[in-house]
């Protein structure tokens, strides 16, 4: 009998090719299964409130369809981790927020960090996060690299520079000790960044959200933790228009 | 020609029949008309964080359609303040969210407030919005009357007599100086509650957060002040799946 | 029967003619009265704490006036919100402070605001008051244009640059989203600062705070609400030497 | 040539003959002199903010008055601690609060502490103190013996068995390790109450603030260590009506 | 070759024979390798501020020793985390935490959560400890079953009962959706009190920190994460009296 | 019988003739008297969490000895405050952190004060203990002159100018309106510093901790309190390991 976790990643986006399958390969493990779905109804990217709120019916309708095809977790593929709350109402597997999962690590391996985000706009949204996950006083700073998500892979040299450079004025002006990738988009680039940092002299950890959050998923699901039943109650069953009912598996 | 300010309610439920154009009639007055719409898709009703994400969408698209329409400000009909932020980066108006309105004037009311809210599973909701809101030292507590919302009117009156007595305990023990309605279906209570209390000794105000939202929104339509743009600012336009497009006023 | 409502406002400073009645005249409308009054025991302007101090009393005795005098609401024309809890607690009616009202307004308009004051030295003043005011989080900076009171209409152009100059600083440097004046003496420059800030891109909501609270004050008599006579009690009566016996409308 | 600190301990109330000078023999020692001065202006007693607002003028002016007297330090003897800010712009040599080092120091004593006040009343004042004084996160519980300033020897038994009941209390149902005395009305009451307690097997400091206040008076006079007029500058001149115009000795 | 990750768990008490190799079975798998050190100076059980200084210097001189060992990642096997900081400093492996990573999982579970401790002493500590983390704002309390470290054993049914009725409480009291155990040697009781709950309709995830903390350092070092060397700087050579001085692999 | 308050200076570091006995004379008086006493067991200078891991047992042991000598009250001599909560548990004399008095002195001396401390590293420290001493908020910042302890007086010049020159920056950048000087080695310094200041227009208090801290010592043990019981209970007996076993005066 197997002892493998299989971790699902919810991809809340509509675009098509942005995620591949072999992206995860450098988080499978023997013992860890990853699977991908992706959202059909929503925005091509997530850069804004607007799209936050548009992204997250069908992503919580997807994170329920995990369960039912016998997933041990979930993992959101996004930095706003959008859905993650009505999500953990929904299901009994734990779901996973690579937002705050990298935030609370993040404050356990320094005394401050930074999220380097997309987008200006997006400053205040990882704020809040910071508030709602209770770690807004280790938070040195939210800042950006000006690059769309759907552009971050257009000039990779000039993205990987302007993330670079960011990280360095967010150590020296902001007392950084840690960075955070803000966006997931930015998957896979963490050891270059922190080679970039450490021939500044600068020795700090880069934090790539998905893989931390697929493992946290993964000890969550192996220690048979998962989030308090007491504040993600399931939803009372009630009318629907316009979506699909949710088929809930613990209510069944 | 007139200077009527314009305020659209935007109910965020698919209920038909819950809101009756007249349970407005009170807030309307000469220079303040009161247009209703409601989402067409979502939830009936909305009491988890489900039921949250599941109205967001058609709530903003909702409130888009009330600038198109002309309207000077919109108003969402629930104290969970549904769409609130993604909303107020696609419009103009300003839009206003009962529940932030009743906090920041309960704050300037009293010392501490308590929110009174239908389901105890709506608690840690109401704390987290007060933390994003800039708040949460003011608030006393959230606090239940154990009643969903779409039978708070089954038995009026041991709806109020609920609502009576949890606002007395909030008093008596979470020093609350003042107490507000924690679901927009109680509107029109306020009254009876405040005398309730008077009768026990206790002259504090009961917010109706529906009314003074409106009046919130009617004071910024009227000075010219809306949400600032520096941290809203309007999406860029993207591919979107499964929901009509909005059609942003600003941008056209 | 009229339908008006009758606001005063007070102004705690003893120079006279620095307001005239036509200066709330941008205020006023069919169904908002206003009166004015000026206290005549206290300091030429307010610019310290010291003044801060020296105005209370005789600013608390002409809000219990305005009450006596059949008044719905009362405001004071000072930033510094002084002697407000104290007349709270002498009176029914509700007590409007400029700087609490804008604070909260500007905490809902925008993630983070700026307030603009006169002196370096009541930027102290500024941060403890949205301490008490529960919206610490919400306060960017506290800036100064550094002009006294009574010189700010000297030279009313460089008044105006200076002011647009630190609105640019605290919007570049500390992310402010809305400005508020932190002087009651700069009322009616709003438009002339917001328009400058959007001649250099920056679309953000500039809060006058006397018409602000004007209104605020307005609503809140509209719908019978004022502040919780649990944390605001009336004061007992006792011995008082030097001042005038306050008259209290609800212990006669 | 004497040593000797000179320190001025101002009453801020009207009513003559609730302090003697004899109240503050357990204080005095070979090297620290106590005088003490009392308004002409203001309350009869302080119990509400507005009393605080009316006693401010005159105890910032009996300070000037101190430092002009040749006086080493002064001690405001309210624990509201008016006109504290007020005065400490007004002149060079330190002003003390009562209520400001009795938090500071039970801060140091223990975890956290409660305020033991005369009146319900008062607590939102005590917790808004010590929100501006930066030690809110410390403060357990303000709580109350309900009995008038002017009252609390009238029956001395009951009023230091309510003190130790109340003590008791906070220190069972909030877990205070420090007890504050809230009122300065209750000098010379702390041994009995640490005695009171000791006995009910609660091994815990309670602090009388006017001896300590008076003593680390004191130590900054000695040490010359004063209020930063950085933050306290002195106020400029200006036109003041009604109240003697202040001499202030820095700046004549 | 293997890929085998190698945590050294660190007991930082002199009693022997409390921890057995066979209490770590549940933890170990393939390729989680567990070994296990002592401290050699230092007390007989960690229960008050004492005990966490006196056991410090050993802790981290065994955790240097781990690493020069050839581990991957060491756990300090108490809930006051003894030594954490100083051993980041002391080593380039990441050093973990029990009660910072439980505190930061349980913030991702649940709304709040209460940590149960072994005596009412060590409240405070784990208060301070929240703070330091920056997660006290998600702390419902720290609660405790009244038992001294070394006599939980003794009578395990009276024990089990006692941290049932305790997590019982704060659940209802303080609004807990998770649970915490506040003591390493509480190790293997979670699934017993999680049933017991469950049987009283409680369901709330309950956190054995110690399998999370090694499941954490498993992800850290998988993921090649360690504490960030900007805060936690190898210390300088200097002088050392009556300790070996610390052979860092980093510097040699 | 003589009224003298005995105070010892217990400093936490082995290196020999860092202190010497004439360096208290300016601290000195006719009723207070300073004895000193150095740790044995630990680091020759304190500059890391490390260092501070090893020099708390036995600068808890010599508090022991202090009060089983007849001292009146211990101060520890380091701006760490090692060993301060281990401290308070086993005697019932008052232990006192330097770092502790002087950022509660601060914090009443002025709106927000900067802590000048020896090295970079130590910033994390100061940020952390401000925020258990209840006080983060009036911390407006901590920095360096970069310098090492035992090399302050090397070349003293460079030390006071690099100490005045950053003390500058703080004042203008940070906000700063007091100065703490942040290493105990400092000591003597503040005239120097505090004239220099005055000379670039800045008048602002500077805290000599050592002085400040046994002065409030002092006045501590004339008025009889101490560190609370009930959260500093004494240590139970039990087997101690390498560390000669306290002899703990209240338990014999």
């Amino acid at each position: 009998m197997s002892n493998e976790i299989n971790v699902r990643i919810v991809s809340p986006i509509t675009t098509k090719g942005f995620r591949k399958d072999s992206d995860f390969d450098i988080i499978r493990n023997s013992d860890l299964n990853i699977s991908h779905s992706q959202i059909e109804i929503g925005p091509a990217s997530i850069e804004t409130e607007f799209d936050e709120a548009m992204c997250q019916p069908d992503t919580i309708l997807k994170i329920i369809d995990a369960e039912n095809e016998g997933c041990d977790a979930a993992v959101i593929d996004c930095m706003g981790d959008p859905g993650l709350k009505g999500a953990r109402e929904c299901v009994t597997i734990p779901v996973v927020g690579p937002c705050e999962t990298a935030m609370h690590y993040a404050s356990m391996l320094g005394h401050k960090f930074t999220v380097l985000t997309v987008l200006e706009r997006t400053k205040p949204l990882i704020e809040n996060l910071s508030k709602i996950y209770g770690v807004s006083s280790k938070l040195a700073s939210a800042t950006s690299v000006d690059i769309p998500v759907l552009e971050l892979e257009k000039d990779l040299d000039h993205t990987l520079k302007q993330m670079t450079n960011k990280a360095i004025q967010s150590i020296e002006k902001d007392n950084a000790d840690v960075i955070i990738f803000g966006c997931t988009g930015m998957l896979g680039c963490a050891d270059t960044i922190e080679n970039n940092l450490k021939e500044k002299g600068y020795n700090v950890p880069v934090i790539d959200p998905i893989p931390l959050a697929v493992n946290s998923a993964y000890v969550l699901a192996k220690l048979k933790l998962s989030q308090s039943k007491k504040c993600y109650p399931y939803p009372p069953e009630k009318g629907m228009v316009g979506f699909e009912k949710p088929k809930l598996k613990a209510v069944n």
